[in-house]
């Protein structure tokens, strides 16, 4: 192993990896894909669990997929994960998040970030009344 | 200073406090002044900023209100905030949030915990596209 | 081992473990052994790695004791570590802390938690001039 | 938006942004404008929470400046975010930070950090002594 | 929804979620369902695709099962998830986890937490003789 | 103070520094001395302290030097430390870890970190039979 984690492409790709990595294509509508996979293809069972679980994940349900992805940035920020931020920002952008968006969404995660620790620091206790609430 | 935090009534407010509570009151229309408010109310210049922050932030926007609950949710989950997580998942509920959107921002939530990993892991190198996409 | 993690008192201490509460003692001028000493006595070299480290860092130096003590509490509030932020904070009051200089640490280390996903989040590259300032 | 996040400049600024870049200006006695408040600027509503918020937060109060700077700066690196901690120890070292006051922060912060997963893993008990103390 | 996150039981499970539970039991040779599982179990989707995930991650590999348990419960502990470094601790010890293994687990996590906030703040660039090695 | 955290070398070092280099490079049988330690050399009690806690705290013991070395690493890519994830994957191969292994400790970090905020988001209660399992 010299070089680790090198990015797998098609043309290394055991045929394990390229049904996945034609999945992707399928799934997403481009022929574009993301460094991500090609990383994972270092381990084509990961590869497949990760790229099945997200698909099942992020197919259209209960919220829209433009409020997934949004979520899914949030979180990403907020673990300070730079190429998920980037690359789901990339996604956000791509389903129709406008700056306005962006902009409002990191001024909430600001926000959350500053309150859960406030909340932690003053040890405040749950309402009684949220317990039947949610 | 016998106890540590107590959680700040009517009774005991200051005039400034009690302009902020009154303010909580009026904007979410509701008599109920949360536990993080009563324990902010410790020192009523933070309990100023915050609420003020707060506001701002949270009001309608770009986003929908209920999308923005649901963001402060998925990060203060990340976060591992339990106060936090617990009452704005009662104000997301509030909002509209249903039982099939919680369980979708909860797969999410740990989909995105899991990548993040996954991508710091792998190093994964942002991708030369991304950079004038977002 | 039928009860995971016994809080170890004098009478059931080896002799490693006893010397190491007679310097906590002494050290902090106190009969008082934290819960958090006598758990770690679960394993006696970790207690005494611990202790000897922590003595050292929180020793006299550059920086004031009670200045230690809050960066202490502040990291620790930081981490969401109840025990750790509980026992910090009565030691930092101990060490003169008041509730304004509490007020203001938690107005920092809120603001510093919000202000860190923002930088992240919005990529703000490092400032050239900050190269050569530290 | 064909470049994400562009460092807002002078000659680009709306009114409402050159007057923050003012008020930091005067505030802090000096010409220069950090990255940060540049990228915040693509949205001026947060650049101007932010900025008024960390104002009101690093003003002098019952902790001297210094101090203050260096809690800002031992969470920052607490939380991974490197744009902070560069430009936080730039700040602290501004305010008389030496070297020997960031080795104590530092080794403070490491074992903080430490110390904090000790004790979540052992599951410490807060002491009952602690309930009326802080 | 009255109570929220009920833990689902026998009586009250779908087909499609007494076919996971089942599989579980089976699986791990026990009639015990944790309370993991039956809190997923409030999502049938989730429940399948983290059981079947978890079943391929932690099954026989490269690794053998208790040391996949002991990294699993160092980066719970880690993460501060009490309920995670509980329930992983009891699967560990299960496993054959000693007192002695456990001390070892616990002082290599604290001692990790500490070295990588001392790499942060000192921005120890990456040694070039590693970008070969792995 | 021109340049923040140079990187000591033999002929910078103190006395008290090149001790330990010293015995860095007769404990692990290399000339080498990593960045880290010579990064930590501008505070040489700190050097000190951390490098005879992680000797103490990685020398042989109830688990074998690779599964120590991949619990830190698997600690070092949660906490996203990209410095310790790369040198701590370095030691790991050159003690024994194949791609194989790394990849399960993949899986297992990233499964990890998302069953943690699962079992938070969900509120799950600990198991009344865990209590005294561990």
């Amino acid at each position: 192993m010299t070089s680790a984690f090198p990015l797998i492409d098609e043309t290394a790709a055991s045929p394990e990896v390229k049904a996945v990595f034609d999945d992707i294509r399928q799934t997403r509508g481009t022929d574009y894909i993301n460094n991500f996979w090609r990383a994972l293809a270092n381990d084509p069972a990961t590869l497949k669990r990760i790229w099945g679980s997200l698909k099942e994940v992020m197919a259209p349900g209960a919220l829209d997929p433009l409020v997934k992805e949004m979520l899914y940035l949030a979180v990403s920020i907020t673990n300070g994960c730079a190429y998920c931020s980037h690359s789901h920002g990339v996604a956000a952008k791509g389903k129709g998040m406008t700056e306005a968006m962006f902009a409002e969404l990191m001024a909430i995660v600001g926000m959350a970030n500053q309150t859960n620790k406030l909340a932690d620091g003053y040890r405040v206790p749950v309402d009684e009344r949220f317990e039947n609430l949610f």
